[in-house]
């Protein structure tokens, strides 16, 4: 189950770039759950994780990689997410980046670790080192698709997208991939992304863009609030078109933009795949002092199990909405002034339910699968949206069911 | 569906505090849904109420009447929660309560009124004036179990508790009943909790030992972490007994410490009867630095949709748990000191899942309807306790089906 149609994605190959996917049967035979990820020599590479304080051994391989060398190439699994496994789990992610390094020439600490799945199972590292061979044998430019079979737990469907832009008669390409869909909130979840380009582009600019981009959009989602151990998201340049970002500030605006966009993309399809979802919905706050408090009130609403009950029920009850407003935290919040817009119906003004507001206009809304709840603070400028799911009963089932 | 067998509760009778109440259709026809409750002259009030900026017109209602007066007498209707009715909704308040001040020759100022319910709905005040007198012809020093039932919504049993205690050869009684099954989380949820007392102590010092043991019990509860914009709790001395608090300080620990009980069976009550509840679930968390961050950490586990489901499958999913302390936010959190059991069994210690630990031993805690989480920070010697349930398929049908 998820929101919307499945568009199918066309991946524009990333110069430099190549993917490999293979089976490892790391937790079920016969599924793509190994994927490793080879950038050319003179690629920049940036990453952002997770802030759980418990995060996984291969994320803290991955940040001490990425503070040391170059990396060059990516290895991720499915089915083991190798957190909370001790030392025996530093080692074992070691040992992945030790054998990709060893069959691509490269130093260990040029390889990234990722790994994605059930928490505190020792990784089979034996498996990973075994199947690596057929996954680097697969190495392509064209191997998008596989990967992102590839790189799924949870998830429904694959998540992928891709654009060519044209700046003064040349082009540069933007591919990425993501994969989620429950333990999903801001500042990363049990999220992977993975995007390439072609423009050239240092490193410290290549870390700048991407803080830039998952601000505005993976840290912007919330499906149940949860964050994960696991949640990394990379940008890798190859620098393979001529292009060069470095030196080009309307270059760096079109270039920042496009990967916004795409990162929200691959944000959103994550939420649309959210466990049992059956509505994506777009929380906008706008009219906030500043964007903190916006985001408080947002993230009331998004987080609301009351919510989230009555928008998988269809049922336009703008008093959870409203209650979720009031208990937000927001400091000397004027409830007298406030409005609040279920789509395009004024819901909620002067303290209580519009006079204009009809249960039908209500029921209209809630009745489409994208459904989008404005608050208008109207106390300042700040404006921030967050998007999110409905709770249904299959999320329930998928968690209660997922270790069995 | 409620956690632990209902125990029959025998209400002592609070010398100078009656109860009556009657059925008014208001939502539901048969049903009881209008309580009134009146403390002889002399008696002491006070209140604690909701934070929600969005607070309903009777709880404003009450804050002003406890600050300009001296109330005796409480009007209580289920139904409605007459909570988003704007201007309207305070002139029905103040209609209840002048209606019950002239039958009972009071002021206005010396009522309280208190609704629960649909939020954002007309109160039918026209039902409540119509039926107040035969609330008022009830009134009976014996109405406690008819109250208990009066003030229900979603619950699916009556919560009350009741007890006496003797003092250097006298006795005093203290005797409760609440409602609350769903939206309840700190700072007070969709909660009503009036206890009544006989012995004689001043409006400030009532306040005083209800402020503590509302800390203590109702604010350490969460259901699924909705706010609601009714909540209130009251507790009445009527001064009927010989015993006086203001001047005897062993007497005030003995009571405060036997109130402090009465409210946390109260407030276990309402988590036992949570919307869907399947497991009464306690989350200690010791060694910490202050009492703030152990309710992070207590309200990160208490409130993590992935841990409950886990709960309601009867799963030890320790990873999940780990996880949630993990992205608490407290502040250098040393992940590799601290420990977590589930009940006695230590699960987590030197970051990942303790050797000793076995699937057979977490299985066997789990398998119970009273599960202990207990989190030892090892950083200081604060600690807090926090109740919840977990998340079930019924807690989504009952909030998907309730305005039906």
């Amino acid at each position: 189950m998820a929101v919307g149609l499945l568009a199918e994605v066309k991946y524009h190959p990333i110069a430099g770039f190549q993917l490999g996917t293979t089976d490892a049967s790391i937790k079920i035979p016969g599924r793509k759950d190994l994927v490793v990820m080879q950038a050319q020599a003179g690629s920049s590479m940036a990453g952002v994780f997770t802030t759980n304080a418990f995060c996984a051994a291969p994320v803290q391989l991955c940040r001490r990689h990425l503070q040391d060398d170059s990396p060059l190439a990516l290895v991720i699994n499915t089915g083991n997410a190798n957190a909370g496994t001790g030392a025996a789990g530093n080692a074992d992610a070691l040992t992945s980046c030790n054998e990709l390094a060893q069959a691509l020439n490269l130093n260990s600490s040029q390889v990234l670790p990722f790994s994605t799945g059930v928490i505190g199972e020792k990784l089979p590292i034996e498996k990973i080192v075994t199947s690596l061979p057929h996954a680097i044998n697969k190495l392509d430019v064209n191997g998008w698709q596989d990967a992102a079979w590839g790189i799924l737990t949870t998830d429904t469907r694959t998540k992928g997208a891709s654009v060519q832009i044209e700046h003064f008669g040349q082009t540069f390409s933007l591919t990425g991939i993501s994969k989620g869909s429950g333990m999903i909130r801001p500042n990363m979840a049990t999220m992977l992304a993975f995007v390439a380009t072609d423009v050239q582009c240092s490193p410290t600019l290549t870390q700048d863009l991407l803080n830039q981009a998952v601000n505005q959009s993976f840290n912007r989602i919330t499906v149940d609030g949860d964050m994960s151990t696991n949640d990394s998201c990379i940008l890798i340049a190859t620098g393979a078109s001529e292009l060069c970002l470095d030196e080009d500030s309307e270059l760096v605006a079109k270039f920042s933009k496009a990967l916004t966009e795409l990162m929200q993309q691959l944000a959103h399809a994550i939420v649309r795949d959210g466990e049992g979802a059956t509505k994506f919905i777009s929380v906008e706050v706008e009219g906030g002092a500043n964007s903190e408090e916006c985001l408080q009130v947002a993230y009331a609403i998004a987080h609301s199990p009351l919510i989230k009950t009555a928008m998988f029920a269809s049922d336009p009850n703008w008093g959870r909405i409203l209650n979720a407003v009031g208990y937000s935290g927001v400091p000397n919040l004027d409830v007298n002034t406030l409005t609040i817009h279920l789509g395009d119906s004024l819901l909620v003004d002067q303290g209580g339910c519009a006079n204009s507001y009809t249960e039908a206009a209500g029921q209209k809304v809630m009745d489409q699968e994208e459904i989008t709840i404005r608050v208008d603070l109207k106390r300042g400028d700040a404006k921030e949206t967050v998007w999110t799911t409905d709770l249904s009963y299959d999320y329930v089932k998928i968690n209660a069911d997922y270790r069995s």
